[in-house]
């Protein structure tokens, strides 16, 4: 399996998600190559910081349909806890990235949608060009972002989450930076790429040890790597994930999706 | 008794402040017809957004002189808890909008003062065109902005909250925008109309249900719908605010804004 | 020992830090002259804001070099916890001054580093002229921002004290009022001083036990006023400064520095 294109360049670990065709949906075996990936990446003593972007300008447009009715397919084999586990899944790989001991940065273009906007929100650093759109579908499809909801609290604070979550609105890049969700805006792919080597070349001259313990401190402070209050938040988040996903407007949700048609919630 | 105009279209109740003589100032009798309409809107299965907004062009100017009055005689008849429950019974309504499972639209124009300014926190959408005025004049009368502290911190963070809430600056609709108070600023009360359908067809194509448990996750990532904790905050406030209107400082401010002269404490 | 410039007009005590050859950096005379005349100006009834800025146009530019040599003489001399103590010092001064019964406005200027950035922070209502720069560029001497970074992230929110301690980027005054570090930004020394006087104006129309009792209720809603929780968290960030400063990357940060070469970290 190749979901994950894998480069290491100095000080730097470059993981580019690679499933173009689907605009880098998230997939389970993605999530399991991308949480392995960092073990390695944090036990390299070479290595400070993790690029994540994703191949052919999409960040990452969300989860995987085909795990959706994987897990449809197991729940109706008896296993009620299947939706669960793979939303909590995934909720995993946003809690590890975002206490990683290594900096983390996102590269994001093109689409930045659900899953991919929650991968953003659990970066350090998250730099941008024109092209990018931001958007939480979730609730259109009659589910909540629910392992996303804490990082993207944590990331544009309550009062953006709110209108950006319940609305399902989609933000240009410029609107992003604004409320904070994205740290840098630049101009073209050559500019970005040059701001990438910039917050590189900055990392560089810091202490790596000393990178990790601030990580760790500006996290305590924020209270968000209380990892029992955390993981206890996440849990009940895929509760209701599961519930919402089996339940008649998850149902519904679905079935107009794949029809191409309005759901009946709509007037 | 008629304080608030009642109207609902389609997903949406609209409620309306109507004490426009007072710029709708809100009176304990206003409290409870809001509080009762929204558990109605709340019940009602075609409805799932709430839309405030204030009569004659003005959102809300604060909490009620009569009621004031009043809570001044009580007291001094020996009802010593007058204005703690006079305060709380306020705090009530603004964790029920915050919390309620309703999508809730404020439509802002005019003034937004004290109890309007915490009502406007506690929306998930907040939309206003040029005329709005923002402030929190509380601390010019010698009392605290006591239940809408958490709503205000909730929503522009801690730094703008006190640098609002101890000044008594008074902020303009695009430095409101700049600092997240409002989500959206339009030129004219027309375009102010064509925002808020533009966000009713938004969330016309969002499912009911996800939007309900999105709004729980999304708050108990923010920590602020921990009842316990919010209903102790709310407590302590009332008395402080109890204490602070009872006090020297409370009954000069009251004096001075009789007598229309600056009160003792300004040199 | 004169380390501070102390003047008291009106309701204002004006403290300075008055160390200008060393761009004002704080020493522990310092801390200790600043918690007294903070003691003093909270009981003095006619007192009700605390001005604080810098003596020849900088603000601060962090901490003090001969205070950390101290340290490191006492720790070659067995005293274990010496940095410790050296770090938790300087966090007891940010903690009195955040939660001060006064009105704290921060007048910035030229420097704001390190310390002095965590200074800025807990200042109620922070003004600016474009003379500002800001950074926290601990990491690149190996250590972490250790005390300061509860105050930082209080301050911009998570999103922002990552970005910003996680690559010591330096901030110039525009974007930090676009981040809401600062609160104003004025264009010259001359209209600096007119904010000044303006805010003192607004502050002097608000009651003053109505402004500490306010004060109270916003940090208790933000959680910061949790006097254990944020002592516990300071003990353990003076914890993890003692451990980097005496440790490889905080000794080979301070010969690099020293020697004014590139850290052995930096390829």
């Amino acid at each position: 399996m190749q979901t994950i294109i894998d480069e290491t360049v100095g000080i730097a670990r470059h993981l580019t998600l690679n499933r173009p065709r689907q605009r880098n949906a998230i997939s389970l075996p993605m999530v399991d190559e991308l949480l392995q990936k960092l073990t390695e990446a944090e036990a390299a003593s070479q290595t400070r910081v993790l690029v994540l972007r994703g191949a052919e300008h999409n960040f990452c447009a969300g989860g995987d349909i085909g795990d959706m009715l994987t897990a449809q397919q197991n729940a109706s084999d008896g296993d009620t806890d299947a939706f669960y586990h793979l939303n909590r899944r995934f909720g995993e790989l946003l809690e590890r990235v975002n206490s990683s001991s290594l900096v983390v940065i996102a590269v994001l273009e093109g689409a930045v949608m659900g899953g991919g906007f929650g991968l953003a929100c659990s970066a350090d650093i998250a730099i941008a060009d024109h092209s990018c759109r931001f958007a939480l579908p979730e609730t259109r499809l009659g589910l909540p972002p629910a392992q996303i909801a804490p990082f993207v609290v944590a990331r544009v604070g309550l009062s953006q989450a709110r209108r950006l979550a319940l609305g399902g609105t989609t933000l240009k890049a410029r609107e992003a930076l604004d409320i904070g969700l994205i740290h840098q805006l630049l101009d073209s792919s050559t500019t970005l790429e040059a701001a990438l080597q910039g917050h590189l070349d900055n990392i560089n001259a810091c202490a790596p040890g000393a990178l990790a313990t601030t990580k760790y401190l500006l996290l305590q402070a924020a209270q968000i790597a209380d990892k029992y209050a955390l993981s206890h938040l996440l849990d009940d988040a895929a509760k209701h994930f599961s519930n919402a996903i089996q339940g008649s407007e998850g149902r519904e949700g679905a079935r107009a999706f794949m029809e191409k048609r309005a759901p009946e919630w709509q007037h």
